[in-house]
């Protein structure tokens, strides 16, 4: 099966490469080719455009950074629609959308949790790709479906991560060793790799980004306006996600989504 | 070694047993005498006074209801301070305090957490006994430093209690099966055993209560006041603890904590 | 002058009907044609098509309930683009905007306060009109200031309105006579109308809706999604809000927003 | 009629002063006794120790800084308990408690407003005092009521002071000059004394202390405790409650309540 990828942002290229290391014939396309070199250099093609990439393949994936690129890779001259008919599957909000839970490394290694949604058949087409990238897919009913599990795990994983700073920055400034508080969370009942692997990074103040920041908040106000709109109340989630505006309005929003840490802490009156 | 115990509500009586079932010798004192008759089914003596438990026993541990019962102990008329001596354990917040993390079955399997501070050599002395009570015990520094990290940890359970319910919530309304939801959530980065044992209770309504949540509340309130003392702001958690007040108003203090779930779906105008 | 009127909704007939009284004729359009019979019978006279309206009058004023009607009447077969020209004034978004803080009775009475921004020359045409509408008219620079200044405002207002909420319930429940609450807040530093006339409306659990609550909500929605673009963390304004979404999820979305009140009392557990 | 005051800190200094300049005859008593040297300068006298201020005057007014204080000058050697007798009256918590709304300029221009409770004939008889000292007085019931209402009052104050500080921030960051905010304000229904006193000094980031934040804060946690007892939840406090924590964290305790603005202005990230 020959796959396409539009966009080669940190989780396309990562998804590309594993699915290149797995032996699949990979076509890649990026609006700045340049990004493209790497997984070249690891055997993938390139499509001078989407709708070269959409001929070429059987499967074409867009993961691309906001709506509007999604729009226009479709609809802009030379792009998907120009190539896309009977037998042609493309996976992306229009037709199957499939959001990824995990970052980075989960995407290196295969471990992403996919949440397709949209048309069943073409998600059981790509069953095969959806197997190499991620450790399990869901599909979860009409299109829409996908990008809302999505918030709302990101939602609860961004208020967890508040509860979690919080509690972190108490146990300090009350004479408390960090390291005794991760040792004994991680012998109880919300026990997580989260607090696991994140937990000795932000004792050492560490935030390289995984997960930016700014992302987390973006999904953060999603999930509350999706939450508006069904008239559901939310007061942890509003309160987390006011933390992390906070943490953006204080420069820290291409680090990773953890900073909202700094928050908590101590800070000093600067005017 | 023989073991006192002062006091058996759920979690006194769950813990004497585990000893009973380990071939320990147990002497117990409750305030009303007739909650000792099960553990006394099963092998232990009855002490009539805390002092005489003191007298009887190398090692008593004191898990009371609350401080003012723990200092009525100690100090009145034949209690512990009658027959406290050298060559005499005594485990409560004044000399060894151990808080436990867990809850009934946690205490019936001796799977607790045992967080111990203050007199070191005592603490090593009942090592053995916190052995078979606990899956692992903490000695974490001066006294007070156990009834911290316990209010610590308890404080990020509330919080994540209603961030998860704020997403079974949005869940549901939003058109997803929530079982979809715990099993995505399972699968990531925030999996944990409370999500993956309370979350199908929630789902069906379920709160027969382990840890009622009015304690939890209690917990929550005295963390804040932890955190108050030193400075430390903690939008998430008074969010959290606000949303355990509301569900004490609502009538549900005597449920499981995670009956905070109510308080975030649709509720009717009553008036 | 004569004045048109697109949109005969609350504001839109207590405003025509002011100038009206005031001698100016009126010539008003709506989308239900009916809704005009009562300034109809106060002597304004009815556009077929808001491109009639504006063939007729020097200046019409849209008044609008969102944004799609807005733009439907002025791009619409028959809309406002069919007669502007030079020396026709039109007010609304897109030329002068002109948002009122005040509901029903300020509008009857020529009280509102009127926000206008966008076009000055237009502006200060409009003076004259604006003068009887409103105690003051603004003018607060490009288009796009005179919203923002009206959910600034309305935002301050519903965080106010949860804070005295709060308070009016918390006096009740700690044995306080409500009514002298009143008295004591009127007279000290945070006295104002608001609480001088709504508070014994809510003491007696009325809640007629002036300005409803659901209307109230969207204001403190866009106000937070003003604050996330320009990354202001507003945690008091984010509770207010999940507040009002509260009641809204309670099903009084339609009274007043003083009914955000019944969010704090006593709730009865109904599942 | 003869008045006694123990403790002259701000507000006992200013009311001291006050009822001097009205003709009363003033005794004073302060732990550090050089504070009383400004009131003796203007005519009144001083006592040695509570006990003397108590034996020389009709009726003594204790306004101390704590409850320990106020308990100290009470029952310690010399204290008021030595020549309390039928006859004197004392006014504080114990016997008729009179806190007091309204700070230093109040409290010098006899402007503030008085929330007596206790004992009622002590009221009647301290009513020709308290008509000096404030413009209005109340008797609110039992003991404890005066510190609830006035803690009601401050809560509310200290919300509604949030809601300000994060409008203001909103304006300015979304570009509108805050004068309008605040000049449109004071046009509105929550047109009051404090946004129109403080607001153009928040604006020049001016927080010469009327009211010590840290004590603003403590109020609101006390509040909020109340409400802990009543079952009452406050999700707009506590956010309130948790800003006023963090302007403590950032060293602004001793600054005026107004300072929380800073909590909400943009923030540098100093780590």
């Amino acid at each position: 099966m020959e796959v396409g990828f539009l966009g080669l942002g940190i989780m396309g290229k990562a998804m590309s490469m594993n699915l290149l290391k797995n032996g699949f014939k990979v076509t890649v396309w990026n609006r700045t080719l340049s990004k493209c070199d790497e997984v070249v250099a690891h055997g993938a093609s390139v499509g001078e455009t989407p709708a070269e990439v959409v001929k070429k393949c059987n499967i074409t994936i867009a993961i691309l950074s906001d709506p509007a690129a999604a729009l226009s890779v479709v609809f802009d001259k030379d792009g998907v629609l120009d190539q896309i008919c009977s037998g042609k599957g493309y996976i992306d909000i229009h037709f199957l959308e499939a959001p990824v839970s995990g970052s980075k490394q989960p995407a290196e290694t295969g471990q992403l949790v996919i949440l397709a949604a949209g048309d069943k058949a073409l998600y059981e087409e790509a069953v095969p790709a959806f197997d190499v990238l991620g450790k399990k897919s869901f599909f979860l009913g009409p299109v829409g479906n996908g990008a809302k599990m999505k918030l709302v795990v990101n939602m609860i994983m961004g208020s967890v991560m508040n509860a979690f700073s919080e509690g972190l920055t108490l146990a300090k400034r009350s004479g408390l060793n960090p390291h005794s508080l991760l040792d004994v969370l991680d012998l109880g009942g919300i026990a997580n790799p989260m607090f696991r692997g994140k937990g000795p990074e932000m004792v050492k103040d560490n935030y390289s980004p995984a997960f930016p920041l700014k992302h987390q908040q973006k999904d953060m106000r999603l999930a509350l306006a999706l939450g508006d709109q069904n008239a559901v109340s939310m007061p942890v989630a509003a309160a987390a996600n006011e933390a992390f505006k906070k943490a953006r309005s204080m420069g820290l929003g291409d680090l990773d989504f953890l900073a909202v840490y700094e928050t908590v802490k101590l800070l000093k009156h600067s005017s």
